[in-house]
């Protein structure tokens, strides 16, 4: 076995099966060892933000590490802002970056670049092999890292050298260590805080979906305090069977509001509530000053363990009153963000998965699912516009049996399109609905937040996507993806409807 | 005046009048500021990695430093990879980031990331504006940065508070230091060197356009000097009127027979030859042992003058030998890269400026274009894929009164597609040559130069772009461009000819 060989046995050997790729010459060695494992699941990007973010996704909807397959310096750079997006999901990820061997560093070629640095913004754990026999062993800690805290960012940086010299045996990677856990003082001064008027239990990460979110529920419930979420999450469990659940908004002046009676707060798996951009003359902090933030288990912590001990501390064994299922009417009529939404909440089929980067534009459809069938729901946590087709690509593979619809704005679509490729060329079923209002409307809305008056021509030139519009059936097909226009109700619940029954990927281009 | 007022009016001032934008949120008072002055010229990119690469080419052509907006440390992310290009190149770029404000920067915000990390690992200098007040010093500081050594990248992070707070008056960039010389010695001992048997001028830089080249053609002639270009450089004039020139090759065993014969070698504007990537068993230094590399003049100092000092010593006062035009006919039959390359030869215009990232594709038409009329290629010499569409951008908006063509495969079209969009929004006279082979050509011939055999089912979903095939009319249209698909020599010539004949882009499929 050379080096490469050895990583790919090693990272089977330990359960890491799945691998998106965007390789070059300098990985070449390592698509070999790929080649000769069957196993291995290999899905092409175009793109390494296409990689980055499907693996983001594979991540929260399976709990399991994928790798990235990245080429030097500039791939990695490609990879950034949804590794970024990754990472505040609080998403495991294994970025495979190759390099030119180790003798070649010391020369000035075209692609020498700072692979450690660029790696080392965003990763919890950037290892670089040093020679072809310790890969394994190197691989094996970076898959650990990648699984540590829940998940993580790591980087293993493979010269082409050590790639193809001799490797030495696969190895099987370590366990995790045990996530940390608040002591029992701390939970019954959480209980103490909990049971106040006026409480509210943040949560995230495990706490948002699966028996997570009912053991979340439970707790809130018990102790009388609203249970919150943060604005953006990984994942979130929603629709019929959930327990009500309170999120942050964008807006400060409507986070302040949905904060303002909160004179408790304790957080498990969330991080301290936060304007999402500052202002000027309005506060970063959203929640009263008076309030009192318990800051109980940090994401990365053992979330459901904290969970248990304070549903033990409050007797809360009672199940939580949860979300009745209320499917409403296909609505008729010109189309709107709001019946885009309702008629989604019709037609959602049971356990699909919804990809929101709809921005400005998916509102409606949060508001209007609220009471659909169960479903997940993931949005861009990190903020980094284009994640969202990439997020869908991963979600597909992780799941091939429950139907994906991705929100997407024609904006926010434009970053990372390639992925519409991905999704042709796996077959993943995934709805993509793109709400065409022809601009990037966050940043008109943003201009009237910091009261900077009506914008003129420069900035009307930032603000729209338009002359010439976009012709998305024409991107649809580009890509080798079926597609349909909507411009009123009727049309979209027809196209909706003929998404979720087509194997492989639909494109709705949704006229707002 | 507000910190990006006076910032802005700092740019204006100091010769800055042009923008490649792709803003946020957190850049809202520096687009306020944008548009408060028309003489700015903004463009918008719908993805970072155009903005870079654009600001990329148009320093190239233009020889002016542009800004770039980028959005926090994902928006500079996306940056990078044509950030690693403009570096090689030796092109200026000066990269406007927004950050949060100061003050929010303590709190877990979603988009709160290592801006100051992702820059540094790409940028010669990294300024971050501490206050309002130096807003203008700072970015005079960091134009002047950008300028230094021919052209550097340049990054000053501007936290939203220091773009919204009272500014100082608008300040002006000094001229940067002036370029280091080799000392009279050192031009001696490479009049030595350049007049022995077997001798090899290497130049880069200023010596591979317009007066430097003539000046390097004249000096190679006077001392019996071959005169050679590294493989991949920002910009080379070529055709009608140029000296003839040898490039080094991609392939090791090519390379190190277009340098059998070296027996000296002095660099001027270039880095000592190394072969593009390492193999197992081959050379990383493809000179012949016993050549002598004379380092004279660095990329960054001052090449031109170094030239002037060698034609001096060397008497050279005849203008060189240059290349006579020779037109050929129009090709017919069935279309391949080498008759793509002839009738690209025989139609194009005088001063056409050839955007390259055709890969393996545009091999022939490089070689057939030799004897062409003038015309300025462009490279991405960083090897990072996804140059090119942008580069396009860049160079028609630096030079409106020249055709740019535009060479790509399919392969490295799609890593940044989006720039399409942007040729049709700002009405730039680019062609798009895509030559489509259906996938990564290049990645099929490095697996045969590593002697890793036929590749199996995992390494060929890695290689091909098909199943399915990207439709390049769709896409043209998906992006509002015209195009045509051209399947034999007389439909590709018709297709060039009328996408040179009307304004705007035009997109040609070339199946290959």
């Amino acid at each position: 076995m050379n080096g490469a060989q050895s990583l790919v046995a090693t990272f089977l050997a330990s359960g890491l099966d799945t691998c998106f790729t965007n390789p070059g010459t300098s990985e070449m060695h390592f698509v070999a060892a790929l080649d000769d494992q069957p196993d291995m699941r290999c899905v092409l990007c175009l793109f390494e933000g296409g990689a980055s973010g499907a693996a983001d996704a594979y991540h929260r909807m399976s709990g399991k590490v994928a790798a990235t397959l990245l080429h030097l310096a500039p791939g990695f750079g490609n990879a950034f802002a949804n590794l970024h997006n990754a990472r505040k999901a609080g998403a495991g990820v294994l970025n495979v970056v190759g390099d030119h061997a180790t003798y070649h560093l010391g020369y000035e070629s075209p692609l020498r670049g700072d692979v450690a640095g660029v790696s080392g913004a965003i990763s919890h754990s950037v290892i670089t092999a040093q020679d072809a026999g310790g890969v394994a062993a190197d691989g094996s800690r970076a898959l650990r890292a990648a699984r540590m805290a829940g998940g993580q960012i790591s980087t293993l940086i493979l010269p082409a050298d050590t790639a193809w010299g001799d490797g030495g045996p696969a190895a099987t990677a370590a366990p995790p260590p045990a996530l940390p856990r608040p002591d029992p003082a701390r939970i019954a001064a959480a209980v103490h805080a909990l049971r106040q008027d006026g409480a509210a239990l943040m949560v995230g990460g495990p706490a948002l979906h699966g028996p997570g979110l009912q053991l979340a529920g439970r707790v809130a419930q018990a102790a009388g305090a609203t249970l919150m979420a943060p604005l953006l999450v990984g994942r979130i469990g929603r629709g019929a069977g959930t327990p009500p659940l309170t999120r942050q908004a964008y807006v400060v002046e409507e986070n302040v509001m949905v904060l303002g009676n909160t004179r408790a707060m304790v957080l498990v798996g969330a991080d301290r509530p936060v304007s999402f951009f500052a202002y000027p003359g309005k506060p970063s902090l959203p929640e009263p000053p008076d309030c009192a933030i318990t800051d109980l288990c940090p994401p990365g912590w053992d979330v459901v363990h904290t969970l248990e001990a304070l549903a033990d501390a409050l007797g809360a064994s009672a199940a939580p009153q949860t979300i009745t299922q209320a499917v409403p009417d296909i609505p008729e009529g010109p189309l709107t963000q709001d019946r885009v939404g309702r008629t989604l909440a019709a037609l959602m089929p049971d356990g699909a998965i919804v990809v929101d980067e709809g921005i400005t534009s998916s509102r409606g459809a949060s508001m209007e699912t609220v009471a659909a069938a169960p479903h997940d729901w993931l949005h861009t946590p990190g903020g980094a516009i284009g994640g969202g087709l990439p997020n869908a690509v991963g979600a597909a593979v992780a799941c091939p049996d429950r139907p994906v619809i991705a929100l997407t704005g024609d904006g926010s679509a434009m970053y990372t399109i390639q992925s519409l490729w991905t999704m042709a060329n796996e077959r993943l079923n995934v709805v993509i609905i793109v709400f065409a209002n022809r601009g990037y409307q966050i940043l008109r809305l943003e201009r009237m937040n910091l009261g900077l008056g009506k914008p003129g021509p420069n900035a009307m030139r930032m603000f729209d996507v338009m002359d010439p519009d976009l012709d998305w059936q024409a991107m649809a097909r580009a890509h080798g993806v079926a597609s349909a226009r909507a411009e009123d109700c009727a049309g979209f619940a027809d196209a909706l409807r003929t998404g979720l029954k087509e194997p492989g990927p639909f494109l709705i281009e949704a006229v707002v």
